[in-house]
């Protein structure tokens, strides 16, 4: 029960008694129990779900002050920062800024100096700290942010995880997708490089080496366009936003940033039509493998280029719909992403709420006692 | 712990230990208090663990009479019945053919004859039988088969699950792996038709409507041969077994059967070569796809084909290892088809071991009391 708090915040009793498959009337009891001794709140009362006498229904939480979780995203131009308590309100959040040349240690003394700030401003001062999930860009190479992940252990005496950035949006798409029947997703990110992250059972999945959802360097056009990986036609050459801008631009349409090809897309410039359904199409593709080898209830498409170029999404969800068209109950929905920029720092508190060994405390022993 | 031991089978309380995290002591007190209470036995000695006075160390187990499982594979020409007993023990195995030609009615007679047959010759009665796991060709259309699970259940009073065939034999392929760490996993099986299977930590995905691992219907060649499925190119029109076939056959090498492409094989037809190079090549590319997606440990590869002709395999790793050259540590082992055709059956009993919510009475208990 603590668990289901935990991962899913502020519940009603009957959300509970839903969710851990026990009656009403022993939840009642328990949690009874359990306020008894403090371990959990009522926060509010849930105007809409009534009890049967027509009162409104409480809504229970783990002690909001038993724990603070920190979520932190480091991007190529900012870093976000969020901070969560034990009932999954957001307590904090800011974002600094700097250039994309910026090495880690500029990076990192932005994102402390960040930190110190939303102390000073909110009064929050990080003393239940649990736990830290930071989010970094990039594939495998990790080594530099290994020395952040130290950084931010000291400082804040608290766990830390890092992974990368994209994978965390990418769970925060799931937990806040609008059923909560979505168990299963794929997201892929197209902006200065393609990435992409993979999320099964409701949970983040990382494959053997950390490359689960990385299909940025997958063939998507055999014999293609050179690739900085050293391969050719990766799907990062057809539809990262550099790519697809400089295939417009070998057709003769001057489009230098997002905004000039958002004002070619406003007035239906044939030639950047044909680019997008061609990026489209190479995403498709592999999106429809992709889809086949996971089946997925959703598919989540990110990045500003989403928004900015909606015949890109159509032409990807067309050409998926045409590979699964074989077995059409196996088609997922395939939508942009719902959340904005700080998409990969909620990722990475849901990491610390549902999955994290650092906050496996309950599970452990469960596993223990139960497990005998 | 007793989970442990349904899930692992036999184990020495040093193996019990490392698993579920506890100090050997703890595990001696636990596992004494279980032998006293007749849930566990002492099954056998392992001779190579030897604990400190230089005894062999004892193997535990659940009871064996404790429980039966019996995992059955309806194939397109035979049927295999697997029953285990709660010790993992295969207790009793065969198999009875029909012709493909075979409808329902028949197969199922053909099933229930087999498991009555085996009653007799090893007197085993199936009095203990707590599960059944059943597994069917073909994808979605799984009606005919609904009606299979309720034969099932109402002739042995157990809980009846069913999935197809190809999946449960990806189970086995996880399940029988050289290394413990074998979690994440894909399937493929070339045979009449191209299926798989997809094994994320250690557990069968199904997806979101039961399609996970299906990759034979992937657009493998863009504007190929018209498939079955009615799109064209996909995976299954160059590298089922008919397709290989066909192809050498429309290229001038006169191929019927697997037998006289193991022929061609053996005198090295560079004809043939070229035919299998082409499939295998195809095959990679969506593998590769796949592999981006999931990152597995291992890709697996069953069907008579794989062993008859081992170009096949060889093209399909180098394609892989290609796709994943731009990190070279995502690359998953591509090994063969470790397991015979008892495989399906094996898979069967082993979801049931591991992830049936027919055997979930263990995992339900730990929910509600250690939830708590």
């Amino acid at each position: 029960m603590l668990r289901v708090l935990r991962q899913n915040g502020a519940q009603s009793r009957n959300e509970i008694a839903a969710r851990v498959g026990l009656s009403r009337t022993t939840v009642s009891e328990i949690t009874s129990d359990l306020l008894g001794r403090g371990a959990i709140r009522v926060v509010d009362t849930d105007a809409v779900e009534r009890v049967g006498s027509g009162r409104p229904a409480e809504r229970l939480a783990l002690d909001p002050a038993s724990g603070q979780y920190m979520g932190v995203d480091f991007g190529h131009r900012r870093v976000n920062v969020l901070v969560a308590d034990a009932a999954h309100d957001i307590i904090a959040s800011g974002t600094a800024r700097y250039e994309e040349s910026a090495q880690w240690p500029e990076r990192l003394d932005a994102g402390l100096a960040l930190i110190d700030r939303l102390s000073a401003e909110t009064g929050v001062h990080y003393g239940a700290l649990q736990a830290i999930a930071i989010g970094v860009p990039g594939w495998g190479d990790r080594s530099s942010a290994d020395g952040v992940a130290e950084v931010f252990a000291t400082r804040f005496h608290a766990g830390v995880i890092v992974d990368n950035n994209v994978r965390f949006a990418g769970l925060a798409e799931a937990l806040h997708a609008q059923s909560d029947s979505v168990r299963d997703l794929i997201y892929l990110r197209l902006s200065d490089g393609v990435g992409g992250g993979l999320v099964v059972g409701g949970q983040l999945v990382k494959g053997s080496n950390g490359y689960a959802g990385e299909l940025g360097h997958v063939t998507a056009v055999p014999g293609g366009a050179r690739c900085r990986c050293g391969k050719s036609g990766c799907v990062e050459t057809v539809a990262s936003v550099p790519a697809i801008l400089g295939r417009c631009r070998e057709l003769g349409v001057p489009v230098d940033t997002l905004d000039d090809l958002k004002a070619a897309v406003e007035i239906a410039h044939p030639t950047v039509d044909q680019v997008l359904r061609e990026a489209g199409t190479a995403v498709g593709r592999v999106l429809g493998t992709a889809a086949m080898t996971l089946n997925p209830d959703e598919i989540v498409l990110g990045g500003e280029i989403i928004q900015v170029a909606p015949a890109l999404l159509r032409q990807v969800a067309d050409t998926v719909t045409y590979e699964l068209s074989w077995r059409i109950d196996a088609a997922p929905v395939i939508r942009p992403a719902l959340l904005s920029d700080d998409g990969g720092a909620r990722g990475a508190i849901a990491a610390l709420f549902h999955e994290s060994p650092l906050l496996a405390g309950y599970e452990a022993n469960v596993t223990t006692d139960g497990g005998r």
